[in-house]
């Protein structure tokens, strides 16, 4: 069903404050969608936050905090602000253990004081500590209602002990074997306890722990490892080596979309991430406003080599007509380049020391490349302004596209042994280089042939 | 432990040949590491595929298809070649669905059919059918063997049932309740089912199916699907409503990061997936010289227009100073306009009827970018050309930079009505246009204020 159907159910529940047409609206639409619903509302202000919150009030508390896990951030703090302190409480303690975190984070801190108070220690500091990781690590998405399980349990125990937490946790599936200290001795899959004899121990079915990253890791490192060993979450371990989470596979999906999004927007030249629609004026002004600062100064250099060449151009005028022709080809090729390297070592297909095999063969493909351009803007050359403006422009056309390529591969490597993020080669970016040295080889080359006397 | 490592071992087991051994590695390293130490040693010729197929002949069928899965498809295929008919017919009995039917896709056709013919005749028909799907359906990547439960059955018969197949089945922890037509009637969860009461039914506890994709539509759909939703896998029905598939998460994972590659190569203005190390020269000089020679006929217009201005190049040839620099500006900030826009219509953040809503907003920021540049680069053209030179960059930046912007957010949306990908606005493409359009500005500009009078 459209969400737009939808939205005219909600205003029509919000006139009526119907409970179970609510509760029916609820079961019948699948809880994403009816979020999007509601946020389609609230941004369009047909509902107001208050609004939305007295209709969320007609379910019952497992229903809301399962709806509520599914609006944005935003939304869900301007929700949770019209809560009183003690309800909100109750909802974050049936909130997924990562979700309640963020979002209390961002409450005001008299508020969130009020919040805490109201919960027992355990869950506060459980709150605490997952708020305490710094934002880009996978402390910060990972999440800690995990399914643990004594290695001593039969099969049986331990069935009974996961049927008696399901409720409470983000995934049974894969259940968490520990020691005293906290320290991750195996894992075991419902799959293999369904399968395993009801009297087996769980020290004889479960798997080594193979597989587990650091709590401050970065969480695209997690996000990697759960898509190639296709795991349905990973566990994640302290310094002391203890088991202090889990990250599921819906957030490392998350974590992969948004890694995405930042590596086409910085191909952009622009270090933006987060909902476009939403974003004011005033952010995209000033996430857009550096590169494009940077790069003026950067066609400085451009402009100079122009001007030292200025009485060469006064002279074959003409040779103007292919400039941005010849300075763009280069930086074409080497977006390309650059393009082609920076997602490769994202997703670590290549790595650093493949810097002189992937250049060996870009000296192959970028001359090919050069050569089927030459031929192409020879013609022209030859139409334009004769044959040495011919020559001219199909050498330097050669050259251009070699040396845009290379430098298009090189400085995504370049950067990454600098420690800077290697998305940084931009298209914007490579083409401002490759421009500068363009220009430079173009009226070199000019000068070179153009000074020869004519041949016939 | 590092791949390097497990590569020494490999050869080890290599000379020795030991039975033992090889399956103790096996079961100490995760099977994706396993297959990566394989893959690096055939990259690196130091093994071949028959020694590999010689040392997973070491192993339990079972154990061999498992580890198979993980072979990239090239390196499946040689090893598969150097199977026994009916070897390969074995093994491919023991694969996941979708990714037998890619493999035997790829085997030359007498040995395929010397395959087939050893399989019984619904697992033929199994794999024709996936086969049958376009490559970017949801068709190619969807499996078959998913769990299906009789509404009729009690808890206890479904638990007893999902055990016996677990062995074979992709997923069990989700599974799909037909009725005589193949009709999707709902799914139950294993979660579900651990919860309930042995003596309730399937069909008390099932969920109505309300997500489902059809077999025909993109693969992103799925996946979308799945994260949207945090499923662990979504129903495939064919155009009857039949229930002929699921897609899985991890499939979805792979099916999202694909997307995610192609976008961002797209947006470098190459339009290539797959692994960059294992490309060809020729197939790389392929998959960029279209664009690079179709760009090369685009910067004629910008040619053109220099040649047209010829007079007052020659007059003020300080004006090409400044050429580069204004005519990448504008470039540089559709680029960024383009590269948001193309995300956002990829994400499905933004829709087609946000047109007029996104142009309005983008005309505010790229005037405030304009103003900030058109600042920057006039004290340049003070003192580089005095007043009148410092008038016409900030003049021309100022107008560059909107209709750059403007260009670039709006061809997105363009190539979206047309039916063309979006994705195709890229990097260079914009930057020619924006250079064509730009030089034109700014002698227009220059001829326009310095034909006047001097001021002063």
């Amino acid at each position: 069903m459209s969400i737009s159907i939808m939205t005219q159910e909600l205003m029509a529940l919000h006139i009526s404050q119907h409970q179970a047409a609510m509760q029916r609206f609820v079961a019948q639409h699948p809880l994403a969608d009816c979020a999007e619903a509601f946020s389609m509302l609230l941004d369009e202000q047909q509902l107001h936050s208050q609004d939305v919150r007295d209709l969320l009030r007609l379910l019952p508390l497992d229903q809301q905090a399962a709806l509520f896990g599914y609006f944005s951030l935003p939304w869900q703090q301007a929700i949770a602000e019209q809560l009183a302190a003690d309800e909100l409480a109750h909802l974050s303690e049936r909130m997924a253990h990562d979700e309640r975190a963020d979002l209390l984070a961002l409450l005001e801190p008299t508020l969130k004081q009020q919040v805490l108070q109201q919960m027992d220690s355990r869950e506060r500091q459980d709150i605490e500590r997952l708020a305490s990781y710094p934002s880009d690590s996978i402390g910060a998405v990972m999440t800690t209602d995990f399914a643990v399980l004594d290695a001593t349990l039969t099969i049986e125990e331990a069935m009974h002990h996961l049927r008696s937490i399901a409720a409470e946790r983000e995934t049974i599936y894969q259940a968490y074997v520990v020691d005293e200290q906290q320290k991750l001795k195996g894992t075991v899959s419902l799959r293999d306890m369904l399968v395993a004899e009801p009297s087996q121990r769980i020290a004889d079915i479960m798997t080594q722990a193979l597989i587990f990253v650091w709590v401050d890791e970065l969480q695209s490192v997690a996000a990697q490892a759960i898509s190639k060993y296709d795991l349905l979450a990973i566990p994640v371990l302290d310094l002391q080596n203890r088991l202090v989470g889990i990250v599921t596979y819906d957030d490392a999906m998350d974590v992969a979309e948004d890694e995405a999004d930042r590596h086409v927007h910085k191909a952009g030249a622009v270090d933006f991430s987060g909902n476009l629609k939403d974003a004011t004026i005033g952010l995209m002004y000033r996430k857009r406003v550096f590169w494009l600062v940077l790069l003026v100064f950067g066609n400085i250099f451009s402009g100079a080599g122009i001007a030292y060449f200025e009485d060469t151009i006064q002279t074959y005028v003409a040779l103007v007509f292919f400039l941005p022709l010849l300075i763009d080809s280069g930086g074409n090729a080497g977006s390309q380049s650059a393009t082609l390297m920076v997602r490769a070592l994202a997703t670590g297909e290549v790595v650093a020391k493949d810097w002189a095999k992937m250049l060996s063969k870009e000296l192959f493909i970028s001359a090919l490349l050069g050569v089927t351009m030459a031929l192409a803007v020879s013609l022209l050359g030859f139409w334009r302004g004769g044959a040495e403006i011919a020559l001219v422009v199909a050498i330097t056309m050669q050259i251009v596209v070699i040396v845009g390529s290379v430098v298009g591969m090189s400085l995504p490597f370049i950067l990454n042994k600098l420690r800077f993020d290697p998305a940084s080669a931009s298209a914007p970016l490579i083409t401002t280089i490759a421009d500068a040295i363009g220009v430079i080889i173009y009226f070199s080359v000019a000068t070179m042939i153009l000074d020869f006397p004519p041949m016939a």
